[in-house]
C-alpha cells in the first residue's frame, strides 16, 4: 500500500482578485452558521491559503495613506470553515478537543513580503498610540527564512512564521456570551476603567457591525446574512475559540487543542504572520502577510472534559491549549528591558502587567532610538521582530515587573551597553525615511515629561 | 606576573546565627545612609553570602504554621551594601551606570534545601489568593543542579538559580518619590481600582514601618535609627534601583546594568532562589534559600545619561537592563495555557494582563490537577518551576492575551493531552500530604462559578 | 524604488522527464569546461530545483530490487553549473570566495517523499556493508516539517533539509590533482589499508568513466564530450571544491565560503536531502528526494588568500568554511554511543576515528534493536535521522573515542535505560517488514564474534 | 521525615599534599585488586574531590619546562575506588550496569585556575606534533563559569565542566584482554600502519610500567604491589570500563551507564576538565584543573545483558553509554572548518576520518592564526574551548569529510569573513608572549609544501 503524498489543497487564494471575489469565499466574522467550505479527513495534510489580514488592502507602496485610512470594519478576511471528520466519516462534536498539527506554513509563492504598521490613533491605535499617533508602515522583503527592511535598515532576522488567527466556530451561546460581556464593557465606558488612564487605543471592544461584514457562503444582502451580520463576533479579539491569539511560537510542527463548540468544529484560521513579538505592541504590528498553512488534525472525543476545565459561569467558559514546536530560531543572546507599573506621569498602579509592560516597551525603544534609528522605527521593529515579552513578577506589591527580551543578533551592529567607549562611534547614522502621515487629530500627546520640561524633544522631532 | 585566584569574600554569613547576628551586619530596608560593609575594585571578582529571604524564620520542618504566622515585616535580608570604586580607587558616581556581571552562584554548602510556600490570605496572600486562602509549603532537596519535593512527587528540574532581589541605593530625592507615590495608592484604596476586583492580595503597597525594620550598621534605638527607618523603602516591590525584580533568568553568566544614584553605588543582594517560574504566583513561590553570588562590577561613567532615557517626572525614572547568561537549562518541548481578560464570572476587562495570566495560571492548575496533584500543589510548582508567563497579545481589544508555558521535561510521567487513549490510565496516585494550615479568616473564596453550581468541588476538597 | 519580490526562478527541473531530458540541462560530473546554463548576480535570490540523487532510478515502489541494482554510474544529478557575476557585471575570479547563503529549500511541492536505502554489497556497499551485505529501501513521507516511514515505525523527526552537493567547478589543474591522487590510490590496493581490514566498502575511489556520465549542454557523444568525460571528477567524494561534503548542517540560513577555481564560480548544487544523521552511514543512506534551495551570492574578492591557507603541496589544496543558520530543530535530550578504535574482532587500532566510530554505531544498533526493530531497520534510521557523530578523543593512544549521539525525542517511546523495570515491557512489537532483497555475493559477513559463537544470531536473522 | 541535605563527602583531596601523600590514597592505573577507599548506596549524592591530572605536576608559573620534563608514568592521579552497594547493602555485581548522575561539579574552592598546553614532541606529543614539537603552556582563570587566559588574550567562554576519567575497574580478565591487545599494537610498530605517516604522536599504546605507578592501599614495594604495577593498565586511553573517554559534554545532569566487571563496581574519577573541545587536540588539551564532583548512583541488576551488546570476542567488549545533561552552554552562531582525508603532502587516503580530521585542524588554525594569534595559541585553544568535530561523511570514498565547528560568541571581535571589507583592520594585535620552550629534538616536522615553497613560513616564525 502506497500513502499519499503531499497536502491536499482544500483552500485555495487568487491574490489578482478582492477577498469578496474569492472561491471559496472568505469571512471575517464568528458565527456557527457560516457554512463549511471544506472536509477535512483525521490523520490527512491538508492545505489552506490565505489573503493578508487586510485582504489586499494594504499594499507594497511606499506610502502610509492606506493605513491612515485603513477600514478597520473588514478585518479579519479568513479562510475556512473547515469542517473536521474522523475515519469513519463522523465529525468532530461539541465537547470533543480538535489537535491541530501546523505541520508547515508560509508566504505564498511570488507574493514573499510584507508590511508592519502603526495605525493612526483616531483609525486602530496600538498600545503606545498616545506617544505614537501618526499613521506610518514599513515594507519588509523575504529572503526565505529572513526578512529585511529598506524602512528599518540594519536589522535581518528569521521568522517565527505564525497564523495570527486560528480557531473554531462558537456556538450560539458562546456568541452570547461574547456580545454580552463586550457590550458591556464598551457601554461602561473607559472614564471608569484604571488602565484607561494609560492605554489610550480606542474602541474599549468591537462590537458585531453589518458595515464591511463578509460570510463565506451566505450571500450578502439576504435575510439571513443580514440577521448573522448582526450577530457575528468581530476578528479582532482572542477568546475561547483561540480566534486571534497572536501567539507568535503558533510556528512549524506546534500543536493546538482547540475546543469545539459546533459539528465539524469549523476550523477557520487567517492573519498570517512572518514574524511578530510579544505582544504586537503597534496593532499592525506583526509582518503581515498573505501565506499558507499545511496543517493535520485528530479528534479527541469529550477532551473538553477530559482536559479542559471551565473558568466561568458556563461549560464554555474554556481556553485553548498549545504545544510549541521544534523548529524556532535559535538566539543566544538577548538584552531586555524592564518596567514597572508606574505610569509615564510617575502614578503607582498596582500590580498592572500592562502597565508595566508599556513601561518596558517605551524603555527599549528610547534605548534603541540612540543607535540611529527613529522610535517611530523601533516602536514597528518591537512590534514585529521575535522579541519575548514577560511578567516577571507579578505579586510584589505595588509593583508589577515586566520584560522585554530582544535578541541581539537581528542588528548589525553591537547594540549592548559597552565598558569601554570605542573611539569612533557605535552609533551609525541610519536612514530615517519611512512612509508616514500627520496625525491630524486633537487627541493629547503622551510626553515624557522630563523631556518636555528640559525643552528636549525626542518624541516632538520624530513626529515633527 | 600572576593573576590572583579566586574569588574574593566581602560578605561572609553564618547559618547558626540569627539575622540580626550576622558580621558584616545584614539590612532589610533601602535607604541611602544605609553604610557600606565593604569595598569592591572593578573587575575583580567578589563573594557574597546571604541567608533565605526569611533569615531562617520559615524552618525546614515539615509544617506549615511558621507560613502562616511569617512576619512580613522583616522581609528581605539582604548582604551589602557593597561600594564600588574604579581602579584608581574613585567610587561609582551617581548618573554612571553599574554593570553587574553574575559570575557564578548558588546554595550555601551544607544548606542544599529550599521551600516554596503559599502564604495565608490575611498575612502576605499572593496572585491567587482569593482562591488558595491557606498557608501551604514544599520542601526541596537539592541534588546539585536538581530540586526535587517529596510534598510535590514526580517532578525534578534543574535550577535557573537566581537573586530575587539586586539593586543599587536610591538617593534621597528617589526615596522620597518612592514613598508618595506608593503612599497615594495605599490611600486611594482598592474600592476605586477595577483590578482590586481580580487580585485580591492586599496591602496595594507596603508603606515603610520601624517593625522588624533592620539597618545594617546603624544602631538599632538610635535617633538615627529611627529616622531612617521611618523614610527608608521596603523590599517588597522591583523600583527604579533593580531590588526585587524576581527576573528568574538573572543566572550565571547575566550581566545586569544598574543605574547608580549614591556615591560607590551601594550594591545590595538577597532573597535567592534556586528557581523561580515568570510572575512567582504564590509569593512567596520561588525556591528559597540561602546562598552565594560571585560578582565582578564594572563603571560606566555617565552611564545614565547614555544608555537610559527616563520615564517619568524626573531623571530618576529609570529602569535597569539585563543581559541573559549562556548557561541556561534547555527545554525543546513546552505545553502552553492561554488566559484572556475575562475574569472568573465571566466579565470583561480591557486589555489588561493581569487578569489575562491570572485565567492562564487558573487554566494550568486545573489541567495539571488532572494528572494526581491537587491544586495547591500545582499552584507551589507554578511558582517555582522554570516556566514562562508570556503578554503574547496586548492590543486586540477587549483581550489581552497572556500565555504560560510549561516544559514537559519537569514531570516524570507525559502530562500533554493524548489523542489514542492508553488503556491503563496515565493519571498517577499522589501522595497528597502537603504541610498546610486552615484558613481561618472570612474572606470570601473565589470559587469556579460553573463547578460551584454543579455541585462539584474541586477547589472545596482542596480546602477542606 | 520597490525591491522584486520573490526569488528569481533560474533552474527548472520537470520530474516527469528523465534527467537527460532536462532543460536546462543536467550534469553529474566535475569539470571546468561544463557550461554554465545561467547568470545570477551577486545579492539577488534565486531557486535551483533540483532531481533526486538518482534522478528517479530509485522509486517509490515497495521494492529495494531497484536499489540492488542501482546504476552507480551516473551519480549524481547536479543542477547548474550557475554564473555569479557581481554589481557591475564582472564574473567571479579564480581566487575568490564565494559566500552562498542558503535561504530557503525544501522538497519539490507534489514530491513530499524520499528513501533511505542500503545497497547491495557488491554495488555500493557502505560504512557497515560487512554487516548488513543486503540491499534495503525505507519509504519516507514528508508532512510539513516531519517525516515518518511504514517501514521504520514509531519514528518521527522534523528535516533539518540540506544539500548534500554544492561546489563550485574545479579548475583544470586541481581536476589533475584529484584524478592522479585518486587514482594511486586506487592502484595501491586494499591490502596495503590497514584501515581495509575494518571498512570493506570498495571501490576504494571512483575515478573518472564515460559510463553515465552527463555532462550539461555539452552534446553526448561528440569528440569534446568524451574528452571532458574521460577527465572529469565524480562526484561521489566531497573535495576542495566542497561537492559531496554531506555535512547536514547546510540547512536553512547556512552561509557557505566555497573557493573559486574557474572565472564565474560556476556553482553547481544536487543530491537534496530531507535529513541525514552525521556519517551518512548506509551510504544511500540520507532521506535522498528531489527539492529546490533559494540561495544568495556574494564575491569576497581574493578571498582564497585573504581567508583560507592551501594546505598541501599548491593553493589549491584548500576546504570550504561553513557558518550554521539558526533554524535548526530543537532537542534537548540526548542518547549517546561510545566507540574505541578497537575492531569487531577484538583486535587494536591506532587512534583510528574511524574505526572508533564503527563500534559506536555497531553499538547504538545493537542497542535500539532491543526496542523492536530490525538491524538494518537502525542501520537505515541513524543514517537519516538527525544524530550528532563526534569525534571526541583523538590523542589518548591507542584509543581514539567517537561518539554517536541520538535524539531520544524522535521515538514514541521511552528508549532510555530504566533502572526501574516497568512490569509492562517497554519493548513495542514493531513491523518488521521492509523491502529488502537477498545478498547474493559471498563476501565475507563480519558477525559479532561472540553471539556467533553463542549461537545466537541476531545477525543472522536479520540476514535471512 | 526529614531527608538529608548536602552531599556526603567521601573523598577528600589537601592540595597542600603531594598525590602521593592524600588521605584517602589516590591511584592511577586500573586494576581490579586496587581496593575501594569508600563505600556508597544507590540514591545518595556524594562528593569526591580530585586533584588535576599530574597532581601538581604542572604549576601556576608562567613557564613550559614543567611540561616539557612532565612525568608522563605518573598521569592521571584518580581518586576512589568507591563501592557502590544498593539499598540492602548488596554490592553492584559483574553484569550490572552502574548508572552515573553527575548531580554538580566544578573546580576545587580556592584553587579556581587550570592549564593547557601542548607537550614535547618526545614527550607527549600531540594530534599535531609534528607540526607543534615545543612544550608550550597557557594559563587559565575561572571567573564563576568563564574562563580567561592572559596568554590567548580576547577569548573567554563558559566551562562545559566534567571529568576526563570516569570508570570502573576492570576485571582480571578484562585486563588481560587491554595488555594482549595493546602490546600486540607496540609489537607491530609504526612502520606498517598507514595512519602512522599522519599521525606522529608516540608512543603506539601506553603498556603497564611500575614507573611512577601508585595503587591505593596497595602499600608500594610489597610483593603485591609488585605484582599489580606489572599488571595494572595505564588509564591513558578509554576504554571498555569508560576511562579516559574525554567527552566533553559530561557536566551537569548527565548520566553515564557503567558496565560493572568486579563486585562494587569500583568507580573511579579523575583529570577534571573545566572545559575541552571535541578531540582534546593538543593532548594536554583541556582547561586542566583539580575539582570535585556530586555523583548520584543507581544499579540496574543485570543490566549489561539487558542494555549492552558485547562487540567483539568476548561478553566484555562492550562500551558504556551516555545521556547529555540540560545545561550546556547555549551557543546560536558556529564557524565551521571542514577537513578531508588527504594530508598534507597531497597524499589521497580512503575514508579516514582522522585524517580528515587532522585537515579540518589544521585549516582552523590557519584560519584563526589570521586574527592576531600565534598557531600554537589557537592550537591551544582548538584543544579546550567549547568545539565540535564531527565526522559529516564516511562512505564518499574515497574521502572521509570531518568538520571542526566553533562557537563565535567565545572571541572578542568578530572571526567570520566580511564579505565588505571594513576601512580600519579587524586584526587586532595580539599579546603573542606564551610560555614556550624550543624543540631539543631531530624529528622532523611537518610543513605545509606550498607555503615551505614559497620561502613563506608562518610555521617556521611560529617556531623561531
Amino acid at each position: 500500500m502506497m500513502n499519499s503524498i503531499g497536502p491536499k489543497l482544500v483552500v485555495q487564494v487568487d491574490l489578482k482578485k478582492k477577498p469578496w471575489e474569492q472561491n471559496p469565499p472568505l469571512h471575517n466574522r464568528w458565527h456557527p452558521e457560516i457554512p463549511p467550505v471544506a472536509d477535512v479527513r483525521v490523520g490527512e495534510v491538508f492545505r489552506v491559503e490565505m489573503v493578508d489580514f487586510s485582504g489586499g488592502g494594504i499594499t507594497k507602496d511606499y506610502t502610509a495613506e492606506d493605513i491612515k485610512h485603513a477600514d478597520q470594519s473588514v478585518v479579519h478576511y479568513l479562510s475556512g470553515p473547515v469542517r473536521v471528520v474522523d475515519l469513519d466519516g463522523n465529525p468532530a462534536e461539541p465537547g470533543d478537543l480538535l489537535a491541530v498539527e501546523i505541520c508547515n506554513l508560509g508566504p505564498l509563492p511570488g507574493d514573499e513580503w510584507g508590511f508592519t504598521a502603526i495605525f493612526d490613533r483616531e483609525n486602530g491605535g496600538g498600545f503606545l498610540t498616545d506617544h505614537f499617533p501618526r499613521a506610518t508602515k514599513a515594507i519588509w522583503y523575504f529572503e526565505g527564512i529572513y526578512a529585511y527592511s529598506p524602512h528599518i535598515p540594519g536589522v535581518r532576522f528569521p521568522g517565527l512564521v505564525h497564523p495570527g488567527i486560528i480557531g473554531t466556530a462558537p456556538s450560539k451561546e458562546l456568541l452570547n456570551i461574547w456580545n454580552e460581556r463586550e457590550r458591556k464593557l464598551e457601554e461602561t465606558g473607559p472614564q471608569s476603567l484604571k488602565l484607561c488612564e494609560v492605554l489610550h487605543s480606542r474602541p474599549l471592544a468591537n462590537l458585531p457591525s453589518t458595515k464591511g461584514c463578509i460570510l463565506g457562503k451566505i450571500q450578502d444582502g439576504t435575510h439571513e446574512w443580514n440577521r448573522i451580520a448582526n450577530e457575528a463576533a468581530r476578528t479582532i479579539p482572542g477568546r475561547e475559540n483561540g480566534g486571534n491569539c497572536d501567539i507568535k511560537n503558533l510556528s512549524r510542527g506546534s500543536k493546538i487543542y482547540l475546543p469545539v463548540f459546533v459539528e465539524g468544529a469549523n476550523l477557520s484560521t487567517g492573519d498570517m504572520h512572518f514574524s511578530q513579538g510579544d505582544g504586537e505592541v503597534s496593532f499592525c504590528g506583526a509582518i503581515e502577510m498573505s501565506g499558507f498553512l499545511e496543517l493535520k488534525c485528530e479528534i479527541i472525543r469529550n477532551g473538553m472534559k477530559e482536559y479542559l476545565t471551565p473558568m466561568g459561569p458556563t461549560p464554555l467558559h474554556v481556553n485553548p491549549i498549545f504545544e510549541i514546536g521544534p523548529m524556532e530560531p535559535r538566539f543566544s543572546e538577548w538584552l531586555v528591558f524592564e518596567g514597572i507599573s508606574v505610569d509615564e506621569s510617575g502614578q503607582q498602579h498596582y500590580l498592572d502587567a500592562s502597565v508595566a509592560y508599556k513601561r518596558a516597551v517605551l524603555n527599549a525603544i528610547d534605548y534603541l532610538s540612540k543607535f540611529g534609528y527613529t522610535k517611530e522605527q523601533v516602536y514597528l521593529l518591537l512590534s514585529c521582530c521575535p522579541c519575548e515579552g514577560r511578567i516577571s513578577g507579578i505579586v510584589d506589591a505595588p509593583n508589577a515587573v515586566a520584560t522585554l527580551a530582544i535578541p541581539t543578533a537581528i542588528f548589525d551592529q553591537d547594540i549592548r551597553p559597552k565598558v569601554n567607549k570605542v573611539p569612533i562611534g557605535p552609533r551609525l547614522v541610519r536612514n530615517p525615511v519611512i512612509p508616514q502621515c500627520t496625525y491630524d487629530g486633537s487627541l493629547p500627546i503622551t510626553k515624557n515629561p522630563l523631556l518636555d520640561q528640559q525643552g528636549s524633544s525626542c518624541n516632538m522631532d520624530a513626529r515633527s
